[in-house]
């Protein structure tokens, strides 16, 4: 059923893997270690090439500054590009110094805020250094009582820091601003929706375009529609792929509604996200509490690609007559058509004629890799939060 | 403890009623009808100007066409000055002809399409009839299943249909475009949130500005966030207010979560929308399903003043100290102190000093006038949604 | 990859028609009619069985009174079995009449109480005549603001009403209470939830059950959980099918979130449900806004039964092994493997074989009866829900 | 306006402190230390006897095992009471041992359930020893996948489960049983909702009940509808207070939603849950993320007095006649009416002729403690959850 059209989308379809998934994570109440889990920067990016190898997907890696800083990026991007993957998105982090109770780039205390956009800055000379281009920012500002802040000076004050950040940037590099709906902060968030950081970046300049991550939306939220609204406004620069039941965003991409993920990628496919020169950063934000990580990053990247060819099957111009004609059940049936049509086992014998397992999943559990990197990873300290 | 400088601002407090508020309402289940309705748009001008009587503060009445359509609105407007208000914001309506099932301005049908707009040309000509500023433009247009329509596309449309709208008002008129989360349309709406509604208005231009109804919103969203947002951007136009608990938006407003209006209107004050110039327009959106409608709007008005007194209570220096100094719970005491402070007898006070009634409830209920509009409507239709 | 188990299971899978689904429903902004809609029960009747015909799978209709009030229930329940279906669930309905503005069963005032009471004695009547098992009781009973009710006093009124009713059916037959979150009342509503329904039923008696409608719960709700509770607390009566993205109730069952519905289903095998003296009914209840409606049901009914033979497919003894083995990944691989496999063509070669069309939403198109019925019920008034 | 039938209900409120509230909290982000933070259960009782002193509203403490763990209870318990405290309410932890990775009390493993029982077991023998009445068990169990665990499965072994600790309790103990939406499991709940909880203690028998987490529901839940229902049901064991806006449940209660505060303790007084032998416990369930503790606490206990205040203030009668007369306006007015009045003077007085400060958060500041705690509580390990 997938033709080559198809699989030449599919074929330079490439979503960066998060450092972090690869370390430990948990909740508030309890982060659970696991046997094997990475101790350095180094053995992540081992177990990304890992995923990589093994299906195909995965060719870059994101930062996180602080919990990935090392003394020399180049050789850290040498060693990336040993194991045939590169160093992707930096993320900047504040949110785990005393500093920041109160706010980052929005604190009311400039000092505070030097210190933030100064971070940032870091970051920005580590890009240089690893050949990334995106500065990812998320930020956990905000406050948890009514009164607690100044909702509108603090917005005030996060243009002008994002305008310092911004304008540090090299020619090549782009800032993204992720929106996030709640958490942690529990009364209100500084960049809770898309359409304040649409707004935010909308008065830095062209290089400055939203990150959409899957989880962060109020119950109910049509998603696929903010997709289709920043595509057509030309600011969407990246994604955040997870899933969510409620609250927490941390779960497998598909995993909690693969039917959404779906509509969301049709609108990246009916949006030309896929187009080479889309300018849109596909990526996972997820992390793995109590599954295993490298088996769950390539079950990750697998329900992308799969669900993408889901979508890549919609007959479009069927869909746009029946549109046209108000054949509300027949426009329907033509979507629900691709969503219900099986795409694995074409996808399996397309893998194995690229030279890659048939079965990712399988692979790596006959690959002894797990066992391997659980008896070798053993003393130090297992990589986390570091919360 | 209300001070002349809170006075002076509730003096000039001026919130318009809008006419389908004293119509019969209610769900798709059930309208319950109720004694004394108004048949004609001119027996809801009474009742409005019964609430405007006795309150002091609703000096304006919002129409909605097709249901308030007159033959003569130089008539209409000189009876509703004649009996102490004015005509005020116009609401069009693109969704209750049978051509509009699939949508309006957003159609795929150029021709339907064109009749929405049509439709607006001819609000726009009443407004300069009837001296009106602002043309609101609430869009029931979305879609209920996944691919029904094209959301990419009719957004596009959409910013077509607006932009021949907009080119039509005249120099001294408005376009506010009001979003909605949901509802009637169940899968996607066209204008879900003030990011689109904002993007919209942007592209549009000056006079072109967002509608904010309180009751539109997703679960858990911070309203108060996109008032300061909306104020900062310059783009806040106008106020819908109601409240709701979970999904009808027609409640009256501050019945559901008086403390969420008091944080709206402290938003409102701390962004100077209730300076004179501000431009921004307050307006109740709402409706009676199982109350009386005469009062229920009298009750309306009175929660925004008393609300509004309230927020206006913030001792805002004291806030600012507390918030820079991170004291959380002073920061937050401070708030709370204005809102728990009993305002009604001052203001009580304040009413019977400008000759109104001490309580307009009461007054209402001693006037007769129910009795009387009981007596007097008998017979013919009694105004509706026309649903 | 169907075997034969499981085409026995699905080969007894019956799903209960609403009529209503047949008449014009809509929003509170709009009801949009629809060519072909029928005037009468009888009609209602001959569209149902056109989608048992075409399907197999919708032997019976439940009624919903007064909507479908006739003369005469013994004729009309040859009439149906004349068309090939049977006569179902009776459904009362307490909320159109102007006397339950404040409520029915729950109402403070004895005499309206007595009138809701008479009107379920008159339902089990009818059933008596029509041969139906059950009365399905859903309450719009609630109210819009704080105070407007004595919740406590209403919950202990309900349970009195209850009582009466209960102990009017006769041997064979059952009452089964249903629960919604919210609509049409705003602020409480008396039936809220499973805790309510069970904690009602079971003070009542053996033959009182609590029916789930998939569309009636908070966002985030898990509501295979609450199948999987009430089937082990052996309380799970009948099953009303649906689906809703944010707050109406109506859409196609499986349209919003196909994979809840697979979960759902899954419970509901795991429990036992589709065993034959499981006494757990299966039925729809939703109609059709904007799309056709006899091509709706039958993509309903198609949709659940797709849905089952999915939740049939998943391999018990391998996921319980997983699940035993803390194997995350491996027992969710198998949950996903089962709804991920496409049934379509399989189903279509079992339909064939049992001499029904292999797709019946085509064999309708070609079928020429949406001609027909447009052409032929012209005039008289369509049913509608009267509201 | 507040009279003595008013007061003598308040003089014999009492509100249960937790003792972790005095302790770090935060979210999987962080967590913020604060300088003057117990070291050890003792110095927490410390803190707790404080705030009963300024406010005698706080008798008792809860203790939490094992982060309160000791050697000796007898030696605690009258420790405690020196400081003019009781130990109340013994919380079990079945959540942050590694072994309760996949549940406790629902594990599959019998091995892990046996721990899990044998640490109630424990707590029940601390009980007899600190003269505890209640056990509280809030689960933590679930599962992040569907599939990962067999729903019902973990609900039949819960119920074995909770049979042999129901079973273990003396005579004048109690079972309470806490039920939450989410959290930390993100798929499914084991005890997700009150129907649930509700069902599970009535198995147990007439000690065991069911505990109400004003936190714990999904988004626009109407809780006092469940207040009311366990009152009625003879089933509301106990209450812990606390708020939020969306997510997390730790803020202070009554901040996010006051109105809602309100109305519960309007169904705690309708109920009878005030009367001296009405067996409801009452406690607060809530952290400290970045405000003082100990100021924070007594925040929280006068926001339960003071909306207790407010509540009684209702005038009973008025609102039966209203509410009978269909009078909605009326009805909802006398309620706003007692919740608009300001009680916070009668208060300030009454406090100061019992020999309490008229403004305990004032108090405390001018008290000289929280410099007196931070000086000496230096060195040691901060309390916090231990996670």
């Amino acid at each position: 059923m997938i033709d080559n059209a198809v699989l030449d989308v599919l074929s330079r379809q490439a979503i960066e893997l998060p450092s972090w998934a690869f370390g430990n994570s948990g909740t508030r109440f309890k982060v659970f270690a696991t046997a094997g889990t990475p101790r350095t920067v180094q053995e992540k990016l081992t177990d990304a090439a890992k995923v990589n190898e093994l299906t195909g997907l995965a060719p870059s890696v994101a930062l996180h500054i602080p919990w990935d800083t090392v003394d020399d990026y180049a050789t850290l991007k040498q060693h990336a590009a040993d194991l045939g993957v590169a160093l992707g998105t930096i993320n900047s982090n504040t949110f785990q110094d005393d500093l920041y109770k109160f706010g980052s780039l929005t604190h009311v205390d400039v000092s505070v805020r030097q210190k933030a956009i100064d971070h940032h800055y870091e970051c920005i000379e580590i890009m240089h250094q690893t050949g990334s281009q995106d500065l990812k920012i998320w930020l956990a500002d905000g406050t948890n009582y009514p009164g607690q802040g100044d909702i509108r000076g603090r917005q005030d004050r996060l243009a002008d820091s994002l305008r310092q950040i911004y304008d540090r940037l090299g020619d090549d590099q782009r800032l993204v601003l992720e929106y996030k709906f709640f958490e942690p902060a529990f009364y209100h968030t500084d960049v809770p929706d898309w359409g304040t950081s649409y707004a935010q970046v909308t008065a830095l300049g062209e290089r400055a375009l939203v990150c959409l991550d899957t989880g962060h939306h109020a119950p109910g939220t049509n998603i696929e529609f903010i997709v289709a609204q920043l595509l057509r406004l030309g600011k969407l620069g990246s994604f955040d792929f997870n899933s969510r039941f409620y609250a927490d965003d941390d779960l497998i991409v598909g995993a909690a509604d693969p039917f959404q993920l779906f509509r969301i990628l049709y609108e990246v496919v009916r949006g030309g996200a896929l187009e080479p020169d889309s300018g849109v950063a596909f990526m996972l934000d997820q992390c793995h509490n109590v599954e295993d990580k490298v088996p769950g990053q390539i079950r990750s990247v697998l329900n992308v690609q799969e669900m993408t060819a889901r979508a890549l099957l919609v007959d479009a111009s069927a869909l746009t007559s029946a549109q046209e004609a108000g054949d509300v059940l027949g426009a329907n049936a033509i979507v629900m058509d691709a969503f219900y049509t099986d795409v694995r086992g074409d996808l399996a014998d397309w893998r194995e004629s690229r030279g890659l397992p048939r079965d990712p999943v399988r692979a790596y559990a006959e690959s002894g890799y797990q066992g391997k990197i659980e008896k070798e990873r053993v003393g130090g300290q297992q990589a986390g939060w570091g919360a």
